[in-house]
């Protein structure tokens, strides 16, 4: 009888070519897929809640797959563990819901971005903070977060290269704090378009740095105008943290 | 005319044997001393406030070295940084006083060691964080922690292939929290010995476990009896956050 079961991932990004399986290059989705052929000795196709570019991390992406065979929802996690690189650990397997879809029925997601604001970047944190040696103005960014929030038009905060037609996203929450020298942007919404997040926070960077004032954020919204909006921020500040169902 | 230069290294020790240069080991101080000889074109020997061993970190390790050239000392990081690779970065380059000794100096030491205490080994933080499956008492740890404060020999928690004689330290603090699935054990102490950290962490862990009593901790100094302590935790954990002067 075919069961569907939900895995929770948390993967360093650094190594990988990103999420989705791509030709010529090595992908998160591949080396759990070749872990599940390895392991099942079947074609086990998995689907996940998003995609995440080159060296973005996840905490907690989640993917869904349908499975034959007769094992515990909670051992599938350390069977496929054994087959995976140290950099992906599945944290978490069970049953689904037959129906569950790990994209479809995603109603949020949160994400997390880190900077190092330091005049020299970190040695231990390299692949993990983006590095901005201009000291930032963490109150302007603060305010500027705010104009994000609601549901926007969302195109001049999205990358080329997509084949989305509606931008628009609604954002719940951004979290900005500064703990010594890393700045924590916690953004959580409805879904992400292309590169959104790391365009929101190259433009949040801009405002941090005084190139732009935090009123600007809602004009470059209504521009509607990629041109307007900052730098698309290094991948590697970015993880997935959850996905909420 | 001579000068003392100090010099605040953070490191990341995955990829190296530790601090100190040996014999066909890629150690963070020959790194260091490649990069100030293709700086200065002349063999410059950098003195370390102590020695890591392999795969332990360091946020602020520090080391003098003395130079004849004639550069200001706030532009030696960034000078020694073009020469590093990006796991070593040097964050922090002074003046200091000619009589100035990095290990003679140095009045204490802080480190702290993570543990990863959950049932799967975090993928991100896996050379940073010391996986312990079983869920640990906290609250035991903390209080069995209590038992180290203070001036003790400390034979029981020193590794072998030590040539120290006197193994008196004392300890001024111990912190211990937990943060989601992280145990952060924070040491300040007049010096360390040879594994002496790793040692207490993984006797803490025994306690957290209940295998042994917060109380047994005084008798395992008393008996001065390394086999008494518990096992070495693993050195991917440990970090060295900061000396003393």
């Amino acid at each position: 009888m075919k069961r569907k079961i939900k895995i929770t991932i948390e993967y360093d990004g650094t190594n990988y070519s990103g999420w989705q399986i791509q030709p010529d290059q090595i992908s998160v989705q591949q080396k759990i897929e070749e872990a599940l052929k390895a392991l099942f000795n079947d074609d086990v196709k998995i689907h996940g809640a998003g995609r995440t570019d080159a060296g973005v991390h996840a905490l907690g992406q989640v993917a869904h797959f349908e499975l034959d065979a007769d094992i515990p929802s909670e051992r599938i996690k350390y069977a496929i563990n054994t087959k995976l690189p140290k950099d992906i650990r599945i944290v978490k397997s069970e049953e689904a819901d037959i129906d569950f879809h790990a994209r479809y029925n995603a109603k949020g997601k949160v994400y997390r971005f880190q900077i190092h604001n330091a005049d020299i970047p970190s040695a231990i944190f390299r692949n993990n903070r983006y590095h901005v040696r201009q000291i930032l103005d963490v109150e302007k960014m603060i305010e500027a977060g705010a104009f994000f929030l609601g549901v926007h038009e969302f195109s001049a905060f999205c990358g080329s290269g997509t084949d989305v037609d509606n931008k628009v996203r609604e954002i719940y929450r951004i979290d900005i704090v500064k703990r010594g020298n890393v700045i924590e942007l916690e953004f959580q919404g409805s879904g992400f378009l292309y590169h959104m997040i790391r365009i929101m926070v190259g433009t949040l960077i801009d405002v941090g740095k005084g190139k732009i004032k935090p009123q600007a954020i809602s004009e470059i919204i209504l521009s509607g105008d990629r041109c307007n909006a900052g730098a698309t921020a290094g991948g590697c500040g970015l993880c997935l943290v959850r996905v909420l169902y």
